[in-house]
């Protein structure tokens, strides 16, 4: 351990069987809260409805439509919404798309101007809506952390952002029985990455927290194939729903350096393409691999050793190996691997290289993978 | 993941070098802050001199002598001048048994009874003073869990406690450096067993908790043998001092059994005998699993399989070699492993066993170690 670091994560997790049922007693009496959900799944999956009976005696008014990829447009009408009606306190319902756009939300109501320039210079955000979630879908750890990703469908620009924790979070694993595959699978693959950001950078800054980044993947590698023959596995999904939550709280990055490259690159994808947030970082992590190989070479070394048992052959082809060991993982779990599945191909590539350079973005644990970089990475991932 | 549970940790980590300074910005100001201290050796340290530095400004009084395993008796004394001196914080400087008893502290100043009530009936807790910790000994983890144990000198009783988390913790690991030896060693076995404790019941609970377990445990194997060659080798001070936190902070233990019995059984040893902590749990741990070998048997397997790497021979001679590397581990950080190398004989035993009877005890993680199983572990012991 080098680094000082400083840690602080307040959420209440409430997880389990049967949880929602506690919205009763764990919401504040006498608030004006707004429910956010999203498109509607809830309502054929049973969560709507143990919410409503929660909820019986609270005064509350809903909004419905937050979109996967949230949109500062959407967001707008909640955050009138919540001006009309004096909001004082806010309860997100659906995944991670649903409390990633609560989060602007809670910050959006108390403040005068627009919220997308929140989302551009968080130094203006001021006071905030207190929140909690019920999340339905495991995979971006936003129930558990104070980031959200932003997106404008006007300019085509999806960006973080960073507000409060929700005050607590319930997580029952069966409300997650009726995702489609590729939602999850897309999930698992966002919980690995998460990791790999936190972990794929240099070595020997924290024996523990890489272990503890290790353990993640290798739970995940040994859940896969359990949801993938029976997704209704109450155990394997709950296993499943913590690494997810487990993955982005802040647990694995105290002292540590962080990349981040993978999900930004992924993020101008979606934002172009409206590719799923899970599939792009797949596909975008192992070109980041192959590029910066010899930056990362220590700790793909150790990557492919605790987490795949790769330990013959030159370093060189243990690398190799680790890389393929990864994309054979993704593959496994039903995911596209090349952008060239997803007819992606070189205009993306330039567009994206040219909105890096004209930001003067630079990326990557050691801010060396700017727009030039970024172009090698995304050809590697045709 | 099996079990329902319910998580919620709110402290904050102020970590790493040079950071006590930091106390002049976190600790709230226009409040009466109570400093409480132990027997001194901050004063060796350049501990104390950095904390005044902070404080220069602050209004607060200093206590000082409280003791390893915090009697409370000596906590009355810092209890009456909180009382006298209206303190509204408390500011604990030291190691986990001055964290102790500042939680002891906290509850007993606004309560009008004696404070051992709230020792033995924790429901007379009412409002508590808000506190924070400078920890410089990594072991019990007190700065970041709510948890106490709290020893009666006059009854030669000792209990656990349970009020609130510190509302942060400044962990230096140069602080450290001067620890004598022996309680280096005590603490690396205080953490390892914590782990033990919340691991070693039943398999198949978490796999997650299972890693992350794994994790501190692999890790304090790897960090013991530098911080024999070096005690002021930083990084693995700072490493060590990052297992004891995360050891006992509830970020292990989420939806898993818990057993204990080898805690409880050690807070017996060391009320009659005044031995340390970590040195008791040494003893009795490897009693615990001589005894209780078939009912953890997949356990203990699995944490010699993954922890020690013991692969070879019949389930009964792996869980023996298991037991054994795990004693080797103890004796290689230089601690006694048998009762009778610190004259503790039959005489003890029977004492504990009366008293585990009197009191109807029922430990571990089935409830099934009442006094006549203590004395056979503890015979196991000898």
């Amino acid at each position: 351990m080098k680094n000082n670091f400083e840690f602080k994560n307040p959420t209440q997790l409430i997880f389990g069987k049967g949880t929602i049922a506690q919205l009763a007693k764990e919401l504040p009496k006498n608030e004006k809260i707004l429910v956010t959900y999203g498109g509607g799944s809830v309502k054929q999956n049973g969560v709507y409805e143990q919410v409503c009976h929660a909820l019986k005696g609270f005064n509350y008014v809903e909004f419905w439509g937050i979109e996967p990829n949230p949109t500062v447009e959407t967001l707008r009408k909640a955050i009138d919404l919540g001006k009309r009606e004096n909001i004082t306190y806010i309860l997100a319902v659906g995944g991670g798309s649903v409390i990633d756009g609560t989060k602007l939300i809670s910050s959006a109501i108390p403040y005068d101007g627009d919220a997308w320039e929140l989302v551009l210079k968080p130094s203006k955000i001021g006071k905030m809506i207190p929140f909690a979630s019920v999340i339905t879908l495991p995979a971006t750890g936003s129930e558990m952390n104070c980031g959200a990703v932003i997106s404008n469908a006007e300019k085509q620009e999806k960006y973080a952002f960073y507000s409060s924790y929700p005050q607590f979070s319930i997580l029952d694993p069966a409300t997650t029985f009726s995702l489609p595959d590729f939602q999850i699978a897309c999930g698992i693959a966002d919980t690995f990455i998460h990791v790999l950001e936190q972990y794929l950078t240099v070595t020997e800054e924290s024996a523990l927290m890489d272990r503890w980044s290790e353990g993640i993947m290798q739970t995940l590698i040994e859940l896969a194939p359990q949801i993938k023959t029976n997704k209704t596995n109450y155990e394997a999904m709950a296993e499943f729903m913590l690494c997810a939550t487990m993955a982005l709280n802040g647990f694995t990055a105290m002292g540590v350096t962080e990349d981040w490259a993978t999900h930004l690159i992924g993020h101008e994808i979606t934002a172009l393409h409206g590719i799923t947030h899970g599939q792009t970082l797949v596909i975008v992590i192992l070109g980041t691999m192959k590029v910066m190989k010899e930056q990362k070479k220590e700790k793909i070394l150790q990557f492919g050793a605790r987490v795949f048992h790769i330990s013959e052959g030159t370093e060189e082809q243990r690398m190799d190996k680790t890389i393929a060991a990864c994309e054979q993982f993704f593959r496994s779990i039903g995911l596209a691997t090349k952008l060239s599945e997803l007819n992606i191909g070189k205009e993306t590539i330039t567009t994206i290289k040219e909105r890096f350079i004209k930001r003067n973005t630079r990326l990557g644990e050691r801010g060396n993978i700017d727009g030039n970089v970024t172009e090698e990475i995304l050809i590697a991932c045709l």
